[in-house]
């Protein structure tokens, strides 16, 4: 499988050296050339140091012919815009998009986009620590 | 219930609207007195403007009665400190803290603290994605 990893953070450097170490063929893009080192040694995809938003540095790190594109970079906005080029204008089959916002998240996932919200799935899990303690199915 | 919720970023203000909606007993704690404005204009609970690590602080925002303490700042480090002062010398008998790096998540729960890592929970729901798009249980 092609994948393209943009933001190779802490989420897109450990899907980077999962996949990779699973013999799939990753591509990862992020703005700083550092975030390299966050691959393991073994890591034998390709690392490209540039802005995701920017589709030239796509093109370069193959997503005209992947087909799964994850986005995880820092900021929404970048996250949300680089899912719609993969989507609208590669045609990427998979894509799936990291947005904290959860007002924006939930926007975009009504507009069919795969969206992952750490900021709701972490308040829903403290939610239900909580309702756990108290033996409750819900604390509402 | 009595809860004491430290950090009113998007986690702690989502949590704090919520349970003061459903009636139970809600303190605050951030070191950014403007972090208040998260809260909603009808949350009848309180905000203490003040470092989680400082006791005076914890003590202040009723941390020696709560039932529950979610500890959810920016900082890994100062989550896992409250986290330990709650659980250790204040023995709250609910304490749920959010730790991003995966790696001390992991060590934090294996000691007995009640960890939620959005990092890990995003890579993980991201490869679920992929794996559902794949038809597969498992792509690794």
């Amino acid at each position: 499988m092609k994948m393209l990893i943009v933001g190779c953070g802490r989420v897109g450097s450990t899907l980077a050296n999962l996949y990779d170490k699973s013999g799939h063929e990753v591509s990862v893009v992020d703005e700083d050339e550092g975030a390299a080192m966050r691959l393991e040694p073994e890591f034998r995809g390709s690392f490209f140091n540039g802005v995701g938003l920017d589709v030239r540095v796509l093109r370069d790190a193959g997503i005209e012919d992947t087909e799964v594109c994850l986005v995880a970079t820092d900021g929404d906005n970048t996250n949300l815009v680089v899912a719609q080029i993969a989507r609208e204008q590669f045609h990427i089959p998979c894509v799936v998009v990291r947005v904290f916002d959860p007002n924006r998240a939930k926007f975009f996932e009504a507009r069919g986009l795969k969206v992952i919200c750490p900021v709701a799935l972490t308040a829903d899990l403290m939610h239900q620590a909580v309702s756990d303690f108290r033996g409750e199915e819900d604390v509402e």
